[in-house]
């Protein structure tokens, strides 16, 4: 970057910090996927209107431009691939309001997604997405890469709650988008376009999030079962059965294996899967929905049901769960988190092609994730100095992409594509499919100073995981 | 239309039916909005690939084509403004597959959204959107328009249920967006931008819808006031109470009288409100969240609670509810419908103004909707042939949208925006807001085919009410 940019910088910057020290700039060149990035220039400001100046001067002068939250991003959202200026929205978190009567809460984009849910239930009211990276990230970052979490199923994912955007345009212009009510059909939907657009279509200021009231009670069943292909029959049976869990997790032998190797919980280890499904609503239902869901389970042959009777009792069942990721986390140092998303009918068929991809590259593979609406995590623990496993890791992951696409399914359920799922778009959505996406990144950001680099390809760009 | 245009376009139609007699013409010169324009040709095939050559044709020919279902529209959406092509999609209803497995539907364009609705349940699957036309209008319009409903209040709304879609790009390219997972953030959510977009972005002619599981049971509560804002009071009290009904109906004063002049059904004639509370769920969920509702009710003061016990009694609870249309369609021969919707709290207040509009201009205007999402229905009866009242109804209808949008809500909620509604677009929305939805359009549809004339206003156009 030019020094008169940087100069220019420091001037629309009144209020706010600019970092340009090598060591400060550092600490933004990475994210929680993978590949190192170093940014020209860091700014940190709360002030909509000196952002807006900012990117009306990146525009001018064709500079790139990633906005960022607390980067816990596992598909390179974040990354500063073109360098440019990094803006690190974590700090612009003033505004954290619960509007009980219209049932909204109007937040700045640094805000923890999991400040929202503290300050929802202290009023009785709820926000449902849930991506496991709740307490660490930001709503913002959340808004731009649609998180999804356990509770989809149920409640559907970040773009089911926001009803109105404050948007910087490329140009920098300010924008409102939607608004305070629910039901809204104003012209086109920029609201559920902004959502999930990675950041490459404007920078998100402030968000109008919608609430519902707290359920007042929740419970938890744990099925075991000999075989995987018998839990997923017990989650279709569950769901056909008129009965809408809150969540409906899996996780397979290799995940129970890693589990008990790490903490033992005692969870048997010949079992091929365990599933968790937690139920939510009126006290009344609630229990009534737990015996049923155990009677399910019990019918397709589960080794054993465990229904927790105690707040102590049912945080012990999902603990297991929560120690999935640390417990694998330690086998290996690299470890690829992907999201493939399945039809639900084909959970059973997707575990089986994963187990034949696990041994064809002879890969550390395990597979977890949010079962009751497709949503798969199948993670890779390796090593990325070892150039020759790496290979075999980059086979395997092309290869989950293809089946879960060939199965009905997506590339991505709630983690993005950013850098890490690029390469693979138009094998989904075929060549027009992505050139009208395409067509409106052009129209909005002709100067494609918003995040390059992510989503859309370059020519022959393929999946690399070494940084050779 | 040219003739050659015309000999063009039958030998592009080979399995369908080509329609050119004005007396055929006229049929589809006109939707339940305002204003009868007369297209040059209409057209109807089931076969997709037809409409794509049909789309190319008029892409190359510069032809305007307006797709359209049954056209129940509120707001003009199907009206083939600027002449040209009108595409009949009514007839292609042969696919109507429930998977139970999936939990979703796979549905053609002309398909009565009612025929979703009962393959759905017969399969213990509910399809929640349920517009007051649902029995009449086809899916491909309420796709179109992003129709809402009663139960939009815990459900949401048409494109909430919208995972996959069919399209007919403006070039005539068939694409697929989104697919058989609710999990999807693979690129730009094309799927919610189609839906809505009034087909000015291409045509649907295939979608899948998310189903749920059928709640087992429902009750209703229905409560009296003798002041609408006691009602507004009850119904922000329910819904921070933990409770969130399936709908929550309003009727005002006049709509109370206009239902008893059509038919008596014993409501009283000086109550200033009724409100309709119906809760879905658990049997034993309902029943005690019925207790807590009434309970609600009359501690705020209503005047008399009433929670039917059989389906009788229910049914006949409604009744009034569904009698509000017609009753107010026999006051005057002209109907005005609108569908503003604001923040819940602001109710009261909007209810209050419309009382005032009512006053000042001297218009018929009769208020209720669905109260607990904040989209209000404020009909006015007039007659088009009387002129001097037309232009009282143009104004009062500009006040409306005026005082919905300083209220923070929206013009239209449920209904689209389509002729009746553009000339305040950019009321709602900025210049730039409105500039950043015509890029999209731009960008997409360059030529303009795709049923140009709507959403977006033409210059100077202003809202008329008249033939003249």
């Amino acid at each position: 970057m030019e020094l008169r940019h940087i100069d220019e910088i420091r001037t629309i910057i009144a209020t706010g910090r600019v970092f340009t020290d090598e060591s400060d700039r550092f600490s933004y060149a990475f994210d929680a996927s993978f590949g190192t990035y170093l940014p020209d220039i860091v700014i940190q400001t709360k002030d909509v209107k000196e952002i807006a100046n900012l990117v009306k001067f990146a525009d001018r002068e064709l500079i790139p431009i990633t906005p960022r939250g607390q980067s816990t991003s596992l598909s390179g959202g974040p990354l500063p691939v073109k360098g440019g200026i990094v803006l690190d929205l974590s700090v612009m978190r003033d505004i954290l309001e619960i509007d009980e009567e219209d049932l909204v809460a109007i937040v700045s984009p640094g805000v923890l997604t999991a400040e929202i849910h503290k300050a929802a239930e202290k009023k009785g009211l709820f926000y449902p997405p849930d991506p496991s990276s709740s307490h660490v990230s930001t709503i913002g970052g959340n808004l731009a890469e649609n998180s999804g979490g356990p509770r989809g199923l149920k409640y559907g994912v970040t773009k089911d709650y926001v009803i109105g955007l404050e948007v910087i345009t490329p140009q920098g212009e300010i924008i409102h988008t939607g608004g305070r009510t629910v039901k809204n059909v104003t012209g086109y939907d920029l609201t559920k376009l902004i959502v999930g657009s990675e950041g490459t279509l404007g920078i998100i200021t402030k968000a109008t999030l919608r609430l519902i009231p707290k359920p007042p009670a929740s419970t938890t069943v744990m099925a075991i079962f000999d075989n995987l292909v018998d839990a997923g029959r017990a989650i279709s049976k569950v769901l056909s059965s008129g009965i809408l869990p809150s969540k409906m997790e899996l996780m397979d032998q290799a995940s129970i294996l890693a589990v008990e190797n790490y903490e033992p919980t005692g969870l048997p280890l010949n079992a091929e899967a365990l599933i968790l499904i937690e139920l939510d609503g009126h006290p009344a239902a609630v229990s009534d929905e737990a015996m049923q869901v155990s009677a399910v389970c019990k019918e397709i042959g589960a080794r054993d049901v465990r229904v927790p009777q105690t707040q102590t009792e049912m945080d012990e069942v999902w603990r297991a769960r929560k120690l999935v990721s640390p417990a694998i986390a330690r086998i290996k140092p690299t470890k690829i988190s992907e999201d493939i998303t399945v039809p639900r009918s084909q959970i059973p068929e997707m575990c089986r092609r994963l187990q034949e991809i696990r041994q064809k590259y002879q890969v550390h593979l395990v597979v977890f994730g949010h079962a009751g609406d497709g949503n798969l995590h199948p993670n890779i623990v390796c090593d990325k100095s070892d150039h020759e496993e790496m290979r075999r890791v980059e086979q395997a992951v092309t290869e989950i992409f293809e089946t879960a696409v060939q199965l009905g399914g997506t590339l991505s359920g709630e983690h993005g594509i950013g850098t890490m799922k690029s390469p693979f778009m138009e094998m989904e959505l075929g060549a027009v499919g992505l050139d009208m996406m395409k067509r409106i990144k052009q129209a909005w950001d002709p100067n494609n100073i918003m995040n390059p680099g992510k989503i859309f390809p370059e020519p022959g760009q393929k999946l690399v995981l070494t940084d050779e």
